[in-house]
């Protein structure tokens, strides 16, 4: 399966999710860990798909989403590296057409800041709190609704 | 906004829905009406892009979709003519990745059934109801879950 730029923007403005979660962990000083999250979520029919994009991106992994039995799988890039390498850069170059776009914006600030170490400081923590703060509920919902499709 | 064949092939993957009802209706012979819809389902917030989708197949309307109370709007395209002349030939000219494809090439079936009056004779319709049968429910319960998304 041959995908192009142009493919892989649409389809992400449909199904991708931009998504910055701020955990409680004894592992780390400052006492939260940011883990920002690019996923696209499919039914496993369309499994194939996910490899694929998998491979276009080349980082990433296709997982069974937690929230369903097995019927729902994930393609999900985790980790600052992979992200502000491979999956930010794509879509600075490439600009998606939704509103989007502007979690899209707040989510690469929240990786660059975390290249930077800033997560590690209580200040830079409290400053990706409020980049999250700004990002809309709108990408992160559809994941919801796209399990809940499934269900029915 | 440029849209481009690529893009509108992966938004389309995502978010669009090839739908076929066959409704009761005392005005058609045979006693059912049968209506084939293209449509994409977005927030409001995304109107811009459904004008600009509406620009690019020339054909369709921007409406306000009836289950929500103004938030959510959809470009759609109903009626056999404008289906078979603008919509059809562009997928198949440009190949859907997802499943959805196979719901589109039985839409396809049932608006060329349509151009050639089928819909209009017993047998004919008996047709596109065995065809409608084989249309996978998931790309139409798409529509559903993007309207819950947005009640949350």
């Amino acid at each position: 399966m041959k995908l192009n730029n142009d493919w892989i923007v649409g389809f992400v403005d449909g199904e991708g999710c931009f998504y910055v979660g701020i955990n409680r962990s004894e592992a780390v000083a400052v006492g939260y860990q940011v883990l920002p999250e690019f996923r696209i979520v499919q039914h496993k029919r369309d499994i194939k798909l996910l490899y694929a994009i998998r491979s276009f991106f080349g980082c990433g992994l296709v997982v069974p989403n937690k929230s369903k039995d097995g019927d729902v799988f994930e393609y999900r890039v985790r980790g600052h590296t992979a992200l502000s390498r491979f999956i930010v850069p794509f879509f600075e170059m490439n600009t998606l057409h939704t509103a989007k776009k502007f979690n899209f914006l707040i989510f690469r600030d929240v990786v660059h800041k975390m290249s930077e170490g800033r997560h590690l400081t209580v200040e830079g923590l409290e400053e990706i709190r409020k980049l999250k703060g700004r990002m809309s509920r709108l990408g992160q919902i559809k994941i919801e609704s796209d399990l809940s499709s499934d269900a029915e």
